[in-house]
Protein backbone atom coordinates (compact mmCIF):
# COMPACT_ATOMS: atom_id res chain seq x y z
CA UNK A 1 0.00 0.00 0.00
CA UNK A 2 1.52 3.59 -1.04
CA UNK A 3 1.48 5.88 1.74
CA UNK A 4 -1.46 8.90 1.45
CA UNK A 5 -1.69 11.84 2.96
CA UNK A 6 -4.01 11.28 5.76
CA UNK A 7 -0.92 8.76 7.23
CA UNK A 8 1.26 11.87 6.82
CA UNK A 9 -1.03 14.30 8.56
CA UNK A 10 -1.11 18.48 8.22
CA UNK A 11 1.96 19.12 10.58
CA UNK A 12 4.28 16.56 8.61
CA UNK A 13 3.41 18.53 5.39
CA UNK A 14 3.94 21.65 6.59
CA UNK A 15 7.46 20.11 7.97
CA UNK A 16 7.95 18.78 4.41
CA UNK A 17 7.43 21.98 2.71
CA UNK A 18 9.51 24.08 4.94
CA UNK A 19 12.05 21.74 4.37
CA UNK A 20 12.15 21.87 0.50
CA UNK A 21 11.55 25.19 0.73
CA UNK A 22 13.59 27.76 2.85
CA UNK A 23 11.88 30.60 1.19
CA UNK A 24 8.90 30.06 3.19
CA UNK A 25 9.34 30.80 7.33
CA UNK A 26 6.93 29.52 9.92
CA UNK A 27 5.61 32.88 10.61
CA UNK A 28 2.14 33.67 10.50
CA UNK A 29 3.16 35.90 7.03
CA UNK A 30 5.30 36.09 4.13
CA UNK A 31 7.92 39.16 4.80
CA UNK A 32 8.89 40.81 1.85
CA UNK A 33 11.47 43.98 2.44
CA UNK A 34 10.37 46.44 -0.51
CA UNK A 35 13.17 48.85 0.29
CA UNK A 36 15.23 49.45 3.70
CA UNK A 37 12.13 51.07 5.27
CA UNK A 38 9.25 49.25 4.34
CA UNK A 39 8.03 45.40 3.76
CA UNK A 40 5.29 43.65 2.74
CA UNK A 41 3.70 40.98 4.56
CA UNK A 42 1.08 38.68 3.07
CA UNK A 43 -1.11 36.00 3.95
CA UNK A 44 -3.56 33.17 2.40
CA UNK A 45 -5.57 31.11 4.16
CA UNK A 46 -8.54 29.12 2.50
CA UNK A 47 -11.57 28.13 4.31
CA UNK A 48 -13.72 24.87 3.01
CA UNK A 49 -17.54 24.62 3.96
CA UNK A 50 -17.36 21.26 5.45
CA UNK A 51 -14.16 22.05 7.51
CA UNK A 52 -14.29 25.05 8.97
CA UNK A 53 -17.64 26.67 8.93
CA UNK A 54 -20.49 24.91 11.10
CA UNK A 55 -23.68 23.82 10.13
CA UNK A 56 -25.49 26.55 11.82
CA UNK A 57 -23.49 29.28 10.47
CA UNK A 58 -24.94 31.64 8.12
CA UNK A 59 -23.52 32.83 4.95
CA UNK A 60 -22.91 36.28 6.35
CA UNK A 61 -20.63 35.24 8.92
CA UNK A 62 -18.43 32.79 6.66
CA UNK A 63 -18.08 36.04 4.41
CA UNK A 64 -16.65 37.79 7.60
CA UNK A 65 -14.93 34.95 8.72
CA UNK A 66 -12.74 34.39 5.77
CA UNK A 67 -11.27 37.98 6.32
CA UNK A 68 -10.62 37.75 9.97
CA UNK A 69 -8.98 34.84 9.57
CA UNK A 70 -6.47 36.23 7.23
CA UNK A 71 -6.30 40.01 8.59
CA UNK A 72 -5.76 37.97 11.93
CA UNK A 73 -1.98 37.15 10.48
CA UNK A 74 -1.55 40.24 9.12
CA UNK A 75 -2.65 41.30 12.93
CA UNK A 76 -0.37 38.83 14.41
CA UNK A 77 2.98 40.22 12.00
CA UNK A 78 2.06 43.85 14.01
CA UNK A 79 1.41 45.54 10.85
CA UNK A 80 -1.08 47.57 8.93
CA UNK A 81 -4.06 45.78 6.40
CA UNK A 82 -3.15 47.52 3.08
CA UNK A 83 -5.73 45.59 0.62
CA UNK A 84 -7.56 42.25 0.68
CA UNK A 85 -8.54 39.49 -2.17
CA UNK A 86 -10.92 36.81 -2.18
CA UNK A 87 -11.39 33.90 -4.23
CA UNK A 88 -14.74 32.20 -3.97
CA UNK A 89 -15.81 28.80 -4.97
CA UNK A 90 -19.64 28.05 -4.55
CA UNK A 91 -21.58 25.59 -5.81
CA UNK A 92 -24.80 25.26 -8.83
CA UNK A 93 -27.56 25.04 -6.12
CA UNK A 94 -26.48 27.81 -3.90
CA UNK A 95 -29.22 30.38 -3.52
CA UNK A 96 -28.20 33.51 -5.16
CA UNK A 97 -29.72 35.60 -1.97
CA UNK A 98 -27.16 33.21 0.09
CA UNK A 99 -24.41 34.19 -2.36
CA UNK A 100 -25.39 37.93 -1.58
CA UNK A 101 -25.15 37.27 1.86
CA UNK A 102 -21.92 35.77 1.86
CA UNK A 103 -20.29 38.76 -0.26
CA UNK A 104 -21.66 41.14 2.59
CA UNK A 105 -20.30 39.24 4.97
CA UNK A 106 -16.69 39.71 3.47
CA UNK A 107 -17.37 43.65 2.29
CA UNK A 108 -18.44 44.33 5.91
CA UNK A 109 -15.25 42.76 7.21
CA UNK A 110 -13.05 44.73 4.94
CA UNK A 111 -14.79 48.26 5.83
CA UNK A 112 -14.59 46.76 9.52
CA UNK A 113 -10.75 45.98 9.28
CA UNK A 114 -10.62 49.61 7.23
CA UNK A 115 -8.78 47.68 3.96
CA UNK A 116 -10.23 47.66 0.13
CA UNK A 117 -11.26 44.38 -1.40
CA UNK A 118 -9.39 44.42 -4.39
CA UNK A 119 -9.49 41.46 -6.21
CA UNK A 120 -10.43 37.74 -6.60
CA UNK A 121 -12.12 35.38 -8.23
CA UNK A 122 -15.13 33.38 -9.16
CA UNK A 123 -15.24 29.43 -9.33
CA UNK A 124 -17.19 26.07 -9.24
CA UNK A 125 -16.73 23.71 -6.83
CA UNK A 126 -19.44 21.58 -4.68
CA UNK A 127 -19.08 23.26 -1.94
CA UNK A 128 -18.30 26.72 -0.63
CA UNK A 129 -14.55 27.36 -0.71
CA UNK A 130 -13.02 31.10 0.13
CA UNK A 131 -9.43 31.44 0.17
CA UNK A 132 -8.21 34.77 0.75
CA UNK A 133 -5.34 36.83 0.73
CA UNK A 134 -4.22 39.61 3.10
CA UNK A 135 -1.95 42.09 2.92
CA UNK A 136 -0.28 44.44 4.63
CA UNK A 137 2.75 47.25 5.14
CA UNK A 138 4.93 47.17 8.44
CA UNK A 139 8.51 48.99 9.10
CA UNK A 140 9.66 46.13 11.60
CA UNK A 141 7.40 42.85 12.00
CA UNK A 142 6.52 40.52 14.98
CA UNK A 143 7.78 37.39 14.80
CA UNK A 144 7.14 33.90 16.92
CA UNK A 145 10.27 32.81 18.33
CA UNK A 146 12.33 35.65 19.37
CA UNK A 147 12.20 36.27 23.69
CA UNK A 148 13.99 35.79 26.63
CA UNK A 149 13.99 34.07 30.12
CA UNK A 150 11.45 35.93 32.66
CA UNK A 151 9.07 36.98 29.78
CA UNK A 152 5.88 37.21 29.92
CA UNK A 153 3.26 35.35 27.93
CA UNK A 154 -0.16 36.64 27.34
CA UNK A 155 -2.91 36.95 25.49
CA UNK A 156 -5.58 39.77 24.21
CA UNK A 157 -8.61 38.34 25.62
CA UNK A 158 -10.70 34.78 26.31
CA UNK A 159 -10.21 31.94 24.40
CA UNK A 160 -12.53 28.72 23.86
CA UNK A 161 -15.78 31.11 22.84
CA UNK A 162 -15.43 30.11 19.63
CA UNK A 163 -14.93 26.27 20.47
CA UNK A 164 -18.14 26.29 22.11
CA UNK A 165 -19.81 28.05 18.82
CA UNK A 166 -19.18 24.95 16.82
CA UNK A 167 -21.29 23.29 18.91
CA UNK A 168 -23.63 25.86 19.91
CA UNK A 169 -23.91 29.55 18.66
CA UNK A 170 -23.55 31.79 21.87
CA UNK A 171 -21.35 34.05 21.05
CA UNK A 172 -20.63 36.40 18.74
CA UNK A 173 -18.03 36.23 15.98
CA UNK A 174 -14.35 37.22 16.93
CA UNK A 175 -12.63 39.96 15.07
CA UNK A 176 -8.79 40.35 14.37
CA UNK A 177 -6.70 42.31 16.74
CA UNK A 178 -4.90 44.41 14.41
CA UNK A 179 -4.99 47.01 16.67
CA UNK A 180 -3.45 45.29 19.29
CA UNK A 181 -0.53 43.82 16.93
CA UNK A 182 0.03 47.61 15.93
CA UNK A 183 0.72 48.41 19.77
CA UNK A 184 2.62 45.30 20.67
CA UNK A 185 5.10 46.20 17.27
CA UNK A 186 5.27 50.28 18.08
CA UNK A 187 6.32 49.37 21.63
CA UNK A 188 9.26 47.25 20.36
CA UNK A 189 7.58 43.63 21.60
CA UNK A 190 8.70 40.99 19.62
CA UNK A 191 7.23 38.20 19.99
CA UNK A 192 2.98 37.45 18.64
CA UNK A 193 1.37 35.13 16.76
CA UNK A 194 -2.79 34.64 16.61
CA UNK A 195 -4.32 31.72 18.15
CA UNK A 196 -5.93 30.09 15.13
CA UNK A 197 -5.19 26.26 15.81
CA UNK A 198 -5.39 26.41 19.68
CA UNK A 199 -3.39 27.98 22.49
CA UNK A 200 -1.38 24.38 23.22
CA UNK A 201 -0.42 24.41 19.52
CA UNK A 202 0.36 28.13 18.94
CA UNK A 203 3.01 27.97 22.04
CA UNK A 204 4.42 24.79 20.36
CA UNK A 205 4.99 26.95 17.27
CA UNK A 206 6.49 29.99 19.50
CA UNK A 207 9.16 27.25 21.09
CA UNK A 208 12.21 27.99 19.86
CA UNK A 209 14.10 24.59 22.22
CA UNK A 210 16.00 26.94 24.53
CA UNK A 211 13.42 27.95 26.70
CA UNK A 212 10.35 26.87 28.09
CA UNK A 213 7.05 28.10 29.09
CA UNK A 214 4.91 27.69 32.40
CA UNK A 215 0.94 28.74 31.92
CA UNK A 216 -0.98 28.68 34.82
CA UNK A 217 -5.30 27.81 34.45
CA UNK A 218 -6.23 30.68 37.26
CA UNK A 219 -4.48 33.46 35.16
CA UNK A 220 -7.17 32.88 32.52
CA UNK A 221 -10.44 34.06 34.48
CA UNK A 222 -12.54 31.48 33.52
CA UNK A 223 -16.16 32.29 34.34
CA UNK A 224 -18.45 29.64 36.27
CA UNK A 225 -20.50 30.46 33.79
CA UNK A 226 -18.18 29.05 30.48
CA UNK A 227 -17.70 26.26 32.68
CA UNK A 228 -21.10 25.71 33.47
CA UNK A 229 -21.90 25.84 29.01
CA UNK A 230 -19.26 23.33 28.32
CA UNK A 231 -20.58 20.83 31.06
CA UNK A 232 -23.68 21.16 29.70
CA UNK A 233 -22.50 19.77 26.42
CA UNK A 234 -20.65 17.69 27.48
CA UNK A 235 -17.02 18.76 26.74
CA UNK A 236 -14.15 19.78 29.03
CA UNK A 237 -14.15 23.09 29.33
CA UNK A 238 -10.14 23.48 29.72
CA UNK A 239 -9.80 21.48 26.33
CA UNK A 240 -11.68 23.99 24.67
CA UNK A 241 -9.29 26.59 26.25
CA UNK A 242 -6.08 24.49 25.42
CA UNK A 243 -6.70 23.36 21.80
CA UNK A 244 -9.52 24.68 19.91
CA UNK A 245 -8.45 27.82 18.52
CA UNK A 246 -10.34 30.38 16.27
CA UNK A 247 -10.54 32.80 18.93
CA UNK A 248 -8.11 34.93 16.91
CA UNK A 249 -6.68 36.48 19.80
CA UNK A 250 -3.37 37.36 19.94
CA UNK A 251 -0.52 35.11 21.94
CA UNK A 252 2.27 37.67 22.36
CA UNK A 253 5.72 37.41 24.90
CA UNK A 254 7.22 40.22 26.35
CA UNK A 255 9.82 41.73 28.94
CA UNK A 256 8.60 42.44 32.10
CA UNK A 257 9.72 46.14 32.10
CA UNK A 258 6.72 47.10 29.03
CA UNK A 259 3.61 45.99 30.98
CA UNK A 260 2.81 49.12 32.61
CA UNK A 261 2.92 50.58 28.84
CA UNK A 262 1.05 48.22 27.32
CA UNK A 263 -1.67 48.27 30.28
CA UNK A 264 -2.19 52.00 29.61
CA UNK A 265 -2.59 50.85 25.91
CA UNK A 266 -4.69 47.46 25.57
CA UNK A 267 -6.37 44.80 27.24
CA UNK A 268 -4.64 41.74 28.17
CA UNK A 269 -4.33 38.73 30.29
CA UNK A 270 -0.41 37.42 31.53
CA UNK A 271 -1.09 33.79 31.57
CA UNK A 272 2.66 32.17 32.00
CA UNK A 273 6.16 33.14 31.76
CA UNK A 274 9.41 32.10 29.97
CA UNK A 275 11.44 29.50 31.89
CA UNK A 276 15.09 27.87 31.66
CA UNK A 277 13.42 24.26 31.55
CA UNK A 278 12.44 23.66 28.25
CA UNK A 279 9.34 22.14 28.81
CA UNK A 280 5.62 23.98 28.23
CA UNK A 281 4.15 22.86 30.99
CA UNK A 282 0.36 24.32 32.75
CA UNK A 283 -0.46 24.59 36.57
CA UNK A 284 -3.55 23.72 37.18
CA UNK A 285 -6.39 25.30 39.33
CA UNK A 286 -5.58 22.01 41.71
CA UNK A 287 -2.08 22.64 42.41
CA UNK A 288 -0.71 20.04 39.95
CA UNK A 289 1.88 20.51 37.16
CA UNK A 290 1.60 18.43 33.31
CA UNK A 291 3.08 19.06 30.24
CA UNK A 292 1.08 20.93 27.86
CA UNK A 293 -0.21 18.56 25.10
CA UNK A 294 0.73 19.43 21.80
CA UNK A 295 -3.15 19.00 20.72
CA UNK A 296 -4.28 21.75 18.33
CA UNK A 297 -6.66 21.26 15.11
CA UNK A 298 -5.03 19.37 12.49
CA UNK A 299 -6.12 17.99 8.96
CA UNK A 300 -6.19 14.78 8.19
CA UNK B 1 -38.15 28.88 -6.79
CA UNK B 2 -35.30 30.88 -5.70
CA UNK B 3 -32.77 32.00 -8.10
CA UNK B 4 -29.51 30.09 -7.52
CA UNK B 5 -25.74 31.16 -8.45
CA UNK B 6 -25.96 28.64 -11.84
CA UNK B 7 -29.35 30.83 -13.14
CA UNK B 8 -26.85 33.39 -12.63
CA UNK B 9 -23.81 32.47 -14.24
CA UNK B 10 -20.40 34.00 -13.47
CA UNK B 11 -19.84 36.79 -16.16
CA UNK B 12 -22.83 38.57 -13.87
CA UNK B 13 -22.00 37.12 -10.77
CA UNK B 14 -18.54 39.34 -11.60
CA UNK B 15 -20.65 42.51 -13.07
CA UNK B 16 -22.85 42.05 -9.26
CA UNK B 17 -19.16 42.16 -7.29
CA UNK B 18 -18.07 45.15 -9.28
CA UNK B 19 -21.33 46.84 -8.72
CA UNK B 20 -21.24 46.32 -5.02
CA UNK B 21 -17.28 46.87 -5.06
CA UNK B 22 -15.26 50.12 -6.38
CA UNK B 23 -11.66 48.97 -5.02
CA UNK B 24 -12.01 46.15 -7.86
CA UNK B 25 -11.13 47.11 -11.32
CA UNK B 26 -12.28 44.85 -13.98
CA UNK B 27 -7.77 44.15 -15.06
CA UNK B 28 -5.80 41.09 -14.40
CA UNK B 29 -4.69 42.37 -10.99
CA UNK B 30 -5.25 45.23 -8.65
CA UNK B 31 -3.01 47.41 -8.44
CA UNK B 32 -2.13 49.33 -5.08
CA UNK B 33 0.43 52.52 -4.65
CA UNK B 34 2.96 52.33 -2.62
CA UNK B 35 4.25 54.80 -2.48
CA UNK B 36 4.66 57.92 -5.70
CA UNK B 37 7.08 55.42 -7.76
CA UNK B 38 5.52 52.30 -7.33
CA UNK B 39 2.34 49.88 -8.04
CA UNK B 40 1.87 46.69 -5.93
CA UNK B 41 0.33 44.48 -8.82
CA UNK B 42 -1.48 41.18 -6.84
CA UNK B 43 -3.80 39.07 -7.94
CA UNK B 44 -5.39 35.23 -7.16
CA UNK B 45 -6.77 32.36 -8.49
CA UNK B 46 -7.99 29.29 -7.51
CA UNK B 47 -7.92 26.10 -9.27
CA UNK B 48 -10.41 23.03 -8.79
CA UNK B 49 -9.11 19.43 -9.96
CA UNK B 50 -12.58 18.37 -11.56
CA UNK B 51 -13.16 22.05 -13.47
CA UNK B 52 -9.31 22.48 -14.17
CA UNK B 53 -7.57 19.61 -14.60
CA UNK B 54 -7.84 17.63 -17.52
CA UNK B 55 -8.15 13.58 -15.87
CA UNK B 56 -4.75 12.74 -18.00
CA UNK B 57 -2.68 15.90 -16.25
CA UNK B 58 0.40 14.91 -13.67
CA UNK B 59 0.41 16.02 -10.42
CA UNK B 60 3.29 17.91 -11.16
CA UNK B 61 1.96 19.81 -14.26
CA UNK B 62 -1.41 20.82 -11.87
CA UNK B 63 1.12 22.26 -9.47
CA UNK B 64 3.21 23.88 -12.42
CA UNK B 65 -0.13 25.21 -13.68
CA UNK B 66 -1.09 26.80 -10.58
CA UNK B 67 1.74 28.98 -10.54
CA UNK B 68 1.15 29.96 -14.28
CA UNK B 69 -2.10 31.08 -14.28
CA UNK B 70 -1.42 33.68 -11.69
CA UNK B 71 1.82 34.73 -12.69
CA UNK B 72 0.32 35.21 -16.31
CA UNK B 73 -1.96 37.96 -14.55
CA UNK B 74 1.19 39.78 -13.28
CA UNK B 75 2.70 39.39 -16.95
CA UNK B 76 0.25 40.88 -18.44
CA UNK B 77 0.01 43.71 -16.28
CA UNK B 78 3.46 44.36 -17.55
CA UNK B 79 5.13 43.90 -13.65
CA UNK B 80 8.15 41.97 -12.42
CA UNK B 81 6.78 39.14 -10.74
CA UNK B 82 7.74 39.31 -6.75
CA UNK B 83 6.55 36.34 -4.75
CA UNK B 84 3.87 33.56 -4.63
CA UNK B 85 1.86 31.88 -2.05
CA UNK B 86 -0.27 28.85 -2.25
CA UNK B 87 -3.21 27.52 -0.89
CA UNK B 88 -3.71 24.19 -1.25
CA UNK B 89 -6.10 21.34 -0.63
CA UNK B 90 -5.97 17.56 -0.68
CA UNK B 91 -8.29 14.54 -0.69
CA UNK B 92 -7.18 12.10 2.20
CA UNK B 93 -6.59 9.12 -0.17
CA UNK B 94 -4.22 10.95 -2.03
CA UNK B 95 -0.95 9.39 -2.42
CA UNK B 96 2.14 11.11 -0.66
CA UNK B 97 3.94 10.66 -3.53
CA UNK B 98 1.44 12.43 -5.76
CA UNK B 99 1.39 15.61 -3.69
CA UNK B 100 5.05 15.46 -3.63
CA UNK B 101 5.19 15.71 -7.32
CA UNK B 102 2.72 18.67 -7.03
CA UNK B 103 4.73 20.32 -4.59
CA UNK B 104 7.66 20.12 -6.84
CA UNK B 105 5.54 21.69 -9.93
CA UNK B 106 5.09 24.39 -7.60
CA UNK B 107 8.52 24.80 -6.66
CA UNK B 108 10.09 24.21 -10.28
CA UNK B 109 7.33 26.50 -11.82
CA UNK B 110 8.27 29.23 -8.98
CA UNK B 111 12.27 28.97 -10.57
CA UNK B 112 11.11 28.90 -13.75
CA UNK B 113 9.54 32.72 -13.28
CA UNK B 114 12.18 33.66 -10.57
CA UNK B 115 10.03 34.02 -7.84
CA UNK B 116 10.27 32.93 -4.24
CA UNK B 117 7.40 30.40 -2.65
CA UNK B 118 6.90 32.77 0.62
CA UNK B 119 3.89 31.22 2.01
CA UNK B 120 0.18 29.02 1.76
CA UNK B 121 -1.65 26.73 3.79
CA UNK B 122 -2.49 23.35 3.82
CA UNK B 123 -6.13 21.94 3.96
CA UNK B 124 -8.17 18.96 3.23
CA UNK B 125 -11.16 18.70 1.05
CA UNK B 126 -12.62 16.35 -1.57
CA UNK B 127 -10.73 17.11 -4.11
CA UNK B 128 -7.40 18.87 -5.27
CA UNK B 129 -7.73 22.83 -4.79
CA UNK B 130 -5.01 24.79 -5.27
CA UNK B 131 -5.37 28.82 -4.68
CA UNK B 132 -2.61 31.22 -5.82
CA UNK B 133 -1.49 34.35 -4.95
CA UNK B 134 1.02 35.87 -7.48
CA UNK B 135 2.61 39.40 -6.03
CA UNK B 136 4.30 41.60 -8.60
CA UNK B 137 5.96 45.37 -8.73
CA UNK B 138 5.62 47.84 -11.28
CA UNK B 139 6.26 51.75 -11.67
CA UNK B 140 3.05 51.65 -14.73
CA UNK B 141 0.59 49.10 -15.49
CA UNK B 142 -1.30 48.01 -18.57
CA UNK B 143 -4.44 48.09 -18.24
CA UNK B 144 -7.38 46.72 -20.43
CA UNK B 145 -9.07 49.58 -21.63
CA UNK B 146 -6.13 51.70 -23.15
CA UNK B 147 -6.27 52.30 -26.85
CA UNK B 148 -7.19 54.14 -29.93
CA UNK B 149 -8.33 53.88 -33.23
CA UNK B 150 -6.15 52.30 -35.67
CA UNK B 151 -4.33 50.71 -33.49
CA UNK B 152 -2.82 47.07 -34.01
CA UNK B 153 -4.35 43.73 -32.33
CA UNK B 154 -1.86 41.14 -31.62
CA UNK B 155 -1.16 38.11 -29.54
CA UNK B 156 2.00 36.78 -28.49
CA UNK B 157 2.20 33.30 -30.04
CA UNK B 158 -0.29 30.16 -31.00
CA UNK B 159 -3.58 30.14 -30.03
CA UNK B 160 -5.90 26.87 -29.35
CA UNK B 161 -2.90 24.41 -28.25
CA UNK B 162 -4.10 23.90 -24.87
CA UNK B 163 -7.71 23.47 -25.58
CA UNK B 164 -6.38 20.43 -28.04
CA UNK B 165 -4.52 19.43 -24.70
CA UNK B 166 -7.77 18.87 -23.02
CA UNK B 167 -9.12 16.36 -25.15
CA UNK B 168 -5.48 14.93 -25.70
CA UNK B 169 -2.20 15.81 -24.18
CA UNK B 170 0.00 16.53 -27.46
CA UNK B 171 1.57 20.31 -26.67
CA UNK B 172 3.85 21.30 -23.97
CA UNK B 173 2.59 22.79 -20.94
CA UNK B 174 2.20 27.23 -21.50
CA UNK B 175 4.59 29.60 -19.88
CA UNK B 176 3.72 32.83 -18.80
CA UNK B 177 4.38 35.93 -20.77
CA UNK B 178 6.40 38.06 -18.06
CA UNK B 179 9.58 38.40 -20.53
CA UNK B 180 6.99 40.15 -23.04
CA UNK B 181 4.64 41.97 -20.31
CA UNK B 182 7.80 43.56 -18.99
CA UNK B 183 8.83 44.90 -22.76
CA UNK B 184 5.25 45.87 -23.63
CA UNK B 185 5.17 48.16 -20.62
CA UNK B 186 8.83 49.45 -20.75
CA UNK B 187 7.93 50.49 -24.18
CA UNK B 188 4.85 52.54 -23.52
CA UNK B 189 2.06 49.82 -24.23
CA UNK B 190 -1.14 50.77 -22.54
CA UNK B 191 -3.35 48.08 -23.26
CA UNK B 192 -2.76 43.83 -22.61
CA UNK B 193 -4.53 40.94 -21.08
CA UNK B 194 -3.62 37.00 -21.13
CA UNK B 195 -5.74 34.55 -22.92
CA UNK B 196 -7.07 32.55 -19.82
CA UNK B 197 -10.86 32.06 -21.02
CA UNK B 198 -10.80 32.42 -24.51
CA UNK B 199 -9.71 34.96 -27.50
CA UNK B 200 -12.96 36.51 -28.11
CA UNK B 201 -14.31 36.64 -23.80
CA UNK B 202 -10.48 38.79 -23.80
CA UNK B 203 -11.04 40.71 -26.58
CA UNK B 204 -14.85 41.81 -25.21
CA UNK B 205 -13.13 41.72 -21.86
CA UNK B 206 -10.55 44.60 -23.24
CA UNK B 207 -13.65 46.53 -25.25
CA UNK B 208 -14.40 50.04 -24.13
CA UNK B 209 -17.26 50.48 -26.15
CA UNK B 210 -16.45 53.21 -27.63
CA UNK B 211 -14.46 51.69 -30.60
CA UNK B 212 -14.09 47.97 -32.01
CA UNK B 213 -11.97 45.22 -33.21
CA UNK B 214 -11.41 43.78 -36.43
CA UNK B 215 -9.60 40.19 -36.52
CA UNK B 216 -8.62 38.45 -39.48
CA UNK B 217 -8.51 34.51 -39.09
CA UNK B 218 -5.83 34.03 -41.93
CA UNK B 219 -3.99 36.26 -39.82
CA UNK B 220 -3.41 33.50 -37.34
CA UNK B 221 -1.10 31.23 -39.10
CA UNK B 222 -3.49 28.01 -38.06
CA UNK B 223 -1.39 25.27 -39.58
CA UNK B 224 -2.51 22.26 -41.43
CA UNK B 225 -1.21 19.95 -38.56
CA UNK B 226 -3.08 21.51 -36.39
CA UNK B 227 -6.44 21.57 -38.40
CA UNK B 228 -5.74 17.51 -38.86
CA UNK B 229 -5.82 17.29 -35.23
CA UNK B 230 -8.54 19.29 -34.24
CA UNK B 231 -10.78 17.50 -36.96
CA UNK B 232 -9.75 13.77 -36.12
CA UNK B 233 -10.82 14.89 -32.64
CA UNK B 234 -14.21 16.52 -33.96
CA UNK B 235 -13.69 19.70 -32.93
CA UNK B 236 -14.05 22.59 -34.75
CA UNK B 237 -10.29 23.89 -35.13
CA UNK B 238 -11.74 27.90 -35.31
CA UNK B 239 -13.55 27.32 -32.19
CA UNK B 240 -10.36 25.83 -30.13
CA UNK B 241 -8.80 29.07 -31.17
CA UNK B 242 -11.27 31.62 -30.30
CA UNK B 243 -13.35 30.16 -27.58
CA UNK B 244 -10.71 27.81 -25.21
CA UNK B 245 -7.83 29.86 -23.54
CA UNK B 246 -5.22 28.55 -21.37
CA UNK B 247 -2.79 29.27 -23.66
CA UNK B 248 -1.88 32.34 -21.58
CA UNK B 249 -0.13 33.90 -24.21
CA UNK B 250 -0.67 37.92 -24.03
CA UNK B 251 -3.37 40.25 -26.10
CA UNK B 252 -2.32 43.31 -27.07
CA UNK B 253 -3.07 46.29 -28.49
CA UNK B 254 -0.50 48.88 -29.51
CA UNK B 255 0.08 52.01 -31.77
CA UNK B 256 1.58 50.97 -35.41
CA UNK B 257 4.76 53.45 -34.97
CA UNK B 258 6.20 51.24 -32.02
CA UNK B 259 5.38 47.97 -34.90
CA UNK B 260 8.78 48.12 -35.28
CA UNK B 261 10.60 48.68 -31.91
CA UNK B 262 8.78 45.18 -30.59
CA UNK B 263 9.40 43.07 -33.32
CA UNK B 264 13.20 43.61 -32.75
CA UNK B 265 12.28 42.47 -28.95
CA UNK B 266 9.93 40.06 -28.60
CA UNK B 267 8.29 37.43 -30.89
CA UNK B 268 3.87 38.41 -31.64
CA UNK B 269 1.86 38.22 -34.25
CA UNK B 270 -0.72 41.14 -35.44
CA UNK B 271 -4.50 39.85 -35.65
CA UNK B 272 -6.30 42.67 -36.01
CA UNK B 273 -7.05 46.26 -35.82
CA UNK B 274 -8.91 48.81 -33.86
CA UNK B 275 -11.79 50.23 -35.87
CA UNK B 276 -14.29 53.07 -35.89
CA UNK B 277 -17.22 50.41 -35.61
CA UNK B 278 -18.37 50.15 -32.11
CA UNK B 279 -18.29 45.83 -32.86
CA UNK B 280 -15.93 43.35 -32.51
CA UNK B 281 -15.74 41.11 -35.79
CA UNK B 282 -13.81 38.59 -37.60
CA UNK B 283 -13.04 38.08 -41.32
CA UNK B 284 -12.86 34.12 -41.76
CA UNK B 285 -10.85 32.75 -44.48
CA UNK B 286 -13.01 32.64 -46.84
CA UNK B 287 -13.71 36.12 -46.39
CA UNK B 288 -17.24 36.37 -44.67
CA UNK B 289 -16.90 39.31 -42.22
CA UNK B 290 -19.23 37.85 -39.06
CA UNK B 291 -19.54 39.19 -35.65
CA UNK B 292 -17.57 37.35 -33.22
CA UNK B 293 -19.52 35.88 -30.62
CA UNK B 294 -18.31 35.89 -26.46
CA UNK B 295 -18.09 32.38 -25.99
CA UNK B 296 -15.95 32.55 -23.34
CA UNK B 297 -15.19 29.93 -20.88
CA UNK B 298 -18.17 30.41 -17.90
CA UNK B 299 -18.60 28.45 -14.63
CA UNK B 300 -22.16 27.43 -13.34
Amino acid sequence: MNLKVSDIGEKRIVKYILSKCKSITPDDCAVTSLNNDLNLVSTTDMLIQSYHFPDFMDYYDMGFKSVTVNVSDIASMGAKPLGYLSSIALFNDLDWECFKQLFQGILDACDYYNIPLIGGDINQASEIIISGTALGLSKNVLRKNVYNKGDLIAITGDLGLQGLNFYKKIYKQPFAKVREGLILNDNGITAATDITDGLSSELYEMFNGEMGFLIYENKFDITDEFKKQAESLNIDYLDLILNFGEDFELLFIFPKCKKKTLEKLMNFKVIGEVIENSDIEIILSNGKKEKLVNKGYEHF
